[in-house]
């Protein structure tokens, strides 16, 4: 059995879409047992399936917000989210899904899971649509300033690892996103990194990708700093935000125009759906001895129950078991 | 009279679409005088009114495509691009507008029309498209990697009172591209910035801006360091295009679907000009001593007339020379 925590409080819509999405699981995931960290008296008023379910009682919620969340977790231990992590480090679980508080989850997780030996920085990893109908994994979008080429390289492999067994991509390409195509562009940083890439058997480089392909990439995994990379996830997603008040006022515009954004309501859910995040699930953080899949704020059931799938699976495939012994070989050989 | 230098063989659809733009100016622009740099005969075969319209035969073209963009302008000093250049610093014309290459533009513009005595640095300043129908500066879009804030503090110089003169904003706000809002994130250069941008008096700064408000920032001009606002660019560019591309899949899926979209076609067109970047002008290189305008490469006759209407504008608010003023008041004071 796979037994994954819950932070049941964290989250826009916590406890009730989570302990809906954690029923969802259950019930679609024959091979897993959920511990949901919060508060007994609320998880009780919607959780109706308790199979594989137990509730163990938390004592606060990490606030979204949260400006100081190395202190938050510190002085929380007892919230849900400190209480899930926690129960990785004790062996308790495999596993922790959280739409709680980004920066405090991250820290949290240092502080609490802990780093795997082998690997030299942690890293967030969250997995953006693409045109063809499946997913880039972004790295490292956590805003980690202090990064080196060789730190890129341990999260190119994990993301490496990722993609073919949990996305089922056979030879996973990695590419670094760069303002130019051709070999040479860009920083310091780049050049040190395309060295290094190249010629290593671990991973299949393609060189350069600049975002003007972002959403439809030669390449499965898309690599930067955590400066970078972050700001290529926040730009897509306020383009995104953007396109959609727009294409929004638009539509709307005219009698005919009316009628024809009521024939096309179901394509325009479908087109929706196919942006949405939660569709694809959570951001992955790399280089923690346990697995912690970190689910948008915003999540509803399904986005959750897909994130405790994607947990799961992370999981049952031993992708961190896997990583340590390509990095381990690596630094024997 | 405003004297320009038309690039009239640079662009995917040159020089026709070129040619059908400078002729639409003529007629909306009672002030300018265009010359096109070109092939005669080529030329003529398009051009149908001559007042105020002059050409100048050129020899030869810069490809869109190259890779050695200083060579490429220092052995084809006969090209349309490089004479419309070499024109704005002998004073025949007060600036060019172009849609040639924009890598052998900037390097073509640093030589043949040289910098402002007064700036440090050249930029590129795209104008992107926001949700309130109006744009915004991007600064700096050019890829330059080498900068430090105070070269940064005189591009936000130029892009204000740019904003101010041509864009008609009467206080425009200057944001910071950063991975927080809050003051503080971000890397050295970011924390310097702030430093030197909060207390000037010749800007508006309000403080960092992340990207997820990027078609709906709470300013009119977004500034970082060349890679980044590169990044941010190209980001925006790709994920509008992937997001095009899934529209049009699902938009066209059922027989409802079929007619629903037929019913919005006149919708989806202006949201598609909404987000166009050629109706909304083009970019301006800034710090040079003449008005360079890079227009789109894929520029029709109404966004390179769109372009040449800028460059105008520039030239008419004598841009150039409010800029110099307040650097060279900055020198002294």
């Amino acid at each position: 059995m796979i037994k994954l925590a819950i932070d049941a409080m964290g989250g826009d819509y916590a406890p009730k879409e989570q302990i809906e999405g954690a029923m969802l699981a259950v019930k679609n995931i024959p091979d897993i047992e959920l511990t949901l960290y919060g508060d007994k008296s609320e998880i009780e008023k919607y959780l109706t399936e308790t199979t594989r379910i137990k509730i163990v009682q938390s004592d606060g919620v990490i606030d979204m917000g949260e400006k100081d969340p190395i202190r938050a977790i510190r002085s929380n231990r007892k919230s849900s989210m400190a209480m899930s992590l926690s129960s990785v480090r004790n062996k308790e679980n495999d596993g922790v899904v959280s739409s709680g508080a980004t920066q405090a989850l991250i820290a949290g997780a240092h502080i609490l899971v802990g780093r795997m030996k082998s690997m030299k920085r942690t890293a967030i990893a969250p997995l953006i649509p693409n045109t063809r109908g499946s997913s880039t994994i972004l790295l490292d979008a956590g805003g980690n300033l202090e990064i080196k080429a060789e730190y890129m390289l341990q999260q190119a492999y994990f993301a490496t690892i990722y993609a073919r067994e949990v996305l089922g991509v056979e030879e996973p390409k990695v590419g670094l996103i760069n303002i130019g195509s051709e070999e040479g562009k860009g920083r310091e940083l780049d050049k040190e990194v395309t060295a290094l890439f190249k010629e290593n058997k671990h991973i299949n480089f393609i060189g350069n990708v600049e975002p003007k392909e972002v959403l439809n990439p030669p390449c499965d995994i898309l690599i930067s700093d955590g400066f970078t990379a972050n700001i290529v996830m926040k730009t897509i997603e306020g383009t995104a935000r953007g396109i959609g008040t727009i294409l929004k006022e638009e539509l709307s515009k005219g009698i005919l125009g009316k009628i024809g954004l009521i024939l096309s309501i179901k394509n325009l859910k479908r087109f929706k759906r196919r942006l949405a995040p939660e569709e694809i699930g959570g951001a992955m953080i790399y280089g923690l001895s346990g697995v912690v899949i970190k689910a948008q704020g915003s999540s509803k059931s399904v986005g959750f129950y897909n994130a405790i799938r994607q947990a799961a699976n992370v999981v049952r495939q031993n992708v961190i078991e896997k990583v340590s012994e390509v990095i381990e070989g690596e630094t024997v050989s």
